[in-house]
């Protein structure tokens, strides 16, 4: 039954895959070479989804809070930020190579799915007994342990087919890379794991030259890379990605208070997009990492389940300690009010909470969200249709504009409209094929109106404008069309409901 | 003379640092780590210009002309993709180290400045006959020659103060990391050193999915990554940059027609947006790029001296060709009018205009040319006043309300209008410091309208509106803001002058 489930879920999957690449939003990077594994570059519609959505989540954490603040800190960071963070000592997978096939396995991953195959063979309480044997060995950092559990259990590497395996390492997820002006000096820097420590590191700068007070936050959008050896489920896990964080920085003490207003502030976010509540669900993480004190993800129910696209984390106090220590210079705020109310302590680390989403994962979540198949029964016939319901807000396109026919004026006034709404919206002008086609053409790219120019149009300056969802025509005048696709695109519906 | 110009400009480039600093605009990474060299962070006024330039570059790029898309490639290529570029054999400078100080030069700058020492010396011929000698060299490729031209002209490391050189190599500019799974195989890919590559390898894959016809362009806003061993001038030429850069896309035989169109298009944006005529300047290739048939800097004077913030270049075909040899697929375009007209050649390669923009570097541009000093005399008193004078349609925060007093239900009513535009615009809410203080303030980061709510307002609904550059106030009912603010701020001012 599972496994069924599961094979539906990933036609699913494949079928939004494939759109993505026919319709122009994902591409796999470098195709022409055969592809770049776990890397995909957005085309000209999937840029501007995501540039829709991370625009939205810029103007609703700056521009709607007035204490949140943004940054755009650079991607190569002084190497002891990451001595700091803690990401050079233990940001690492547990690794095993065959030496027969010199392929390298996560090791972790490699009992996970053994443990899976005994599930799937009936056998649960053996399946539990492996995966809870694994977890103490990893907690423990037994790692030869992990070796010797992995030859027990017979798991073989399925290129050689051989058990002949290396011992198990750690290895850093890090990208590392060599930079500057000195022969002899080996100047190792890294490309960023996560965009946090570039609001960290930039903590006071920011306090001071914004005159923020506590409590107030940094907002910044991002690439961050990593050296997943697993990387799947198409733009869901990448080796480059990008986020979407806020630092949110509060009185010590206060913090549980924040963690739980932005736990239901990003919600109610997610929900404001368009995501129905019961595709969203929390999950509490059980075993917290080692900075933060609470923890929780906003899931989103994917076509292969639901999984993270939003974390909620309060993180203490641990970044900005590490760095003041590391660094020497303080990194202390002056908290006056506190001052005045009496209190003893008007100096301290702020405490913190984050908010760290994925753009690449909200925009599959996206993507999953709008992919509608329906039937449509038109008297004796049914057919299906594909199309997009994207949030109006956040579709590539607002409106396409397409002249009838070819001839009798009808595309130098449907230009027309088009230049005098251009400098207002993203669109598109199509003469090409019969005008059912071009709707169809619109439908699964998402766009929200398609306005057709007709003969009628010549006589009376009216236009007939199709709703993507509904199909329904309404005939309008030109003049009020601006006011009509505004009112239905703007940023304003979705901010009206968090404001 | 020259000498003293020099060092005027040179105090002023230092102003404009300060300021960006003191201000939020731009701090150096990684700053409580004494920074990274030639790394630089946007602060959070510095992310809002960048963001407003970036936004208005796609913009205009995408949305105003029908044939040109957006498209956003991963920095991580294919590394076959660096050698059909041509990057990984000749993407390279000439490098010579010091085996006393163990410190890196580039040959061709030690020269350099050899020959401005002997212009500052009045010896202007010994100079150019200098720069010559070198010029020839390089051509030939003759890097011993370079080193024994350095040893000739008596060069000392200005360390060690020894001429115990090294045999000079050329040192290519491509970050590279380590990427994968496979034990044993070194998996080295680059960090991009242009955005351009990721447009030619998505060439036909945007062609057919967004159905272009030729001409038709693509625009991308990305990182790209060069080892610089000299990088100077603040954010003028970084390791870690941001381009804006279009790939148009046109048949063979037309390009020069298309280039001139674009190179006068370009400048026309850079004076839209604000710089005056006679700071900008063409600037014509003498020496081509191996795949260029024409090229073109736009230049704008900075304190440093007229210096290239965009590139018209018209690339041929040499990129496509490139690719489609290397990897074996067509990256031909077949073109159905030219096949309608009785063309025999309906198929080939495109020829290529590229509009190639350094985002950082119209962020300097236009910092360089908001940064403003001027006296102001009232009655007996001169004093002198820095400001921003930004295009109203870039500035990072475009309204700044500020209650008189924090008394008497001041504060309310602003927070109220604050909260009635916060829809529709980035603002400041601030009720600290005098009401000077605070216009000083808003001045100095560029805000072109302050919002002043004052007793009257409680009265009958009308604020004071003051403009930056005038400094003249005006008193408007609190209903007219939104639309007073809109006019000035929209992009719509720019785009008119350009669609």
């Amino acid at each position: 039954m599972a496994t069924q489930e599961k094979t539906v879920e990933n036609t699913q999957l494949k079928d939004i895959i494939s759109h993505a690449k026919e319709y122009g939003f994902i591409f796999p990077s470098s195709e022409i070479y055969d592809g770049l594994q776990a890397v995909y570059d957005y085309g000209q519609m999937g840029v501007e989804l995501k540039n829709n959505i991370k625009n939205l989540w810029w103007k609703c954490m700056t521009q709607l809070n007035q204490n949140v603040v943004g940054l755009d800190a650079a991607i190569f960071m002084h190497p002891l930020v990451w001595k700091a963070s803690g990401h050079v000592d233990s940001f690492s997978d547990p690794m095993i190579d065959n030496k027969d096939s010199k392929k390298r396995y996560r090791a972790d991953v490699l009992l996970e799915e053994k443990a899976a195959q005994y599930e799937n063979e009936g056998d649960v309480e053996k399946a539990n007994a492996l995966l809870a044997e694994m977890g103490k060995l990893l907690e423990a950092e037994d790692l030869d342990g992990v070796r010797e559990l992995i030859i027990r259990e017979g798991i073989k590497c399925p290129i050689s087919g051989t058990a002949n395996w290396t011992e198990v390492r750690q290895f850093n997820l890090m990208f590392s890379t060599e930079v500057g002006s000195v022969a002899d000096e080996t100047n190792t820097i890294y490309l960023r794991p996560e965009t946090a420590q570039g609001i960290f590191v930039n903590f006071l700068n920011v306090q001071k030259t914004g005159r923020m007070k506590v409590p107030f936050g940094i907002a910044q959008i991002g690439k961050a890379f990593r050296n997943e050896i697993v990387a799947r489920q198409f733009i869901f896990r990448m080796r480059e990605f990008e986020q979407m964080e806020m630092q949110f920085f509060v009185r010590p003490g206060t913090e549980m208070e924040w963690y739980n207003q932005w736990k239901e502030t990003r919600k109610k976010w997610h929900e404001a997009i368009g995501i129905p509540a019961e595709s969203l669900r929390y999950h509490d993480h059980e075993k917290l990492a080692h900075y933060a004190n609470a923890a929780v993800d906003i899931e989103y129910k994917f076509p292969f389940g639901f999984k993270e696209v939003e974390g909620i984390h309060s993180r203490t106090d641990f970044d900005l300690t590490q760095h003041q220590e590391l660094s020497r210079k303080k990194l202390q705020y002056f908290d006056n009010d506190l001052n005045e109310e009496g209190k003893p302590y008007g100096n301290y680390i702020p405490y913190v909470i984050e908010t760290s989403a994925g753009a690449d994962r909200l925009f599959l979540m996206t993507l999953c969200n709008a992919y509608t198949e329906e039937e449509i029964t038109e008297g004796d016939n049914t057919k299906s249709r594909t199309f997009l319901k994207l949030h109006p807000s956040l579709a590539p396109v607002k409106a396409a504009i397409l002249p009838l026919t070819k001839k009798d004026g009808l595309p130098e006034k449907a230009e027309k409209i088009f230049n005098d709404l251009k400098f207002d919206f993203n669109m598109i002008f199509e003469e090409r094929d019969s005008i059912g086609k071009r709707y169809t053409r619109q439908d699964l790219i998402g766009t929200p109106f398609c306005i057709a120019v007709d003969h009628q149009t010549l006589e009376d300056d009216t236009v007939t404008v199709r709703d993507r969802d509904s199909r329904e025509q309404v005939r309008m005048p030109i003049s009020e069309l601006k006011n009509y696709i505004e009112k239905a695109v703007s940023f304003k519906s979705i901010f009206e409901k968090l404001g």
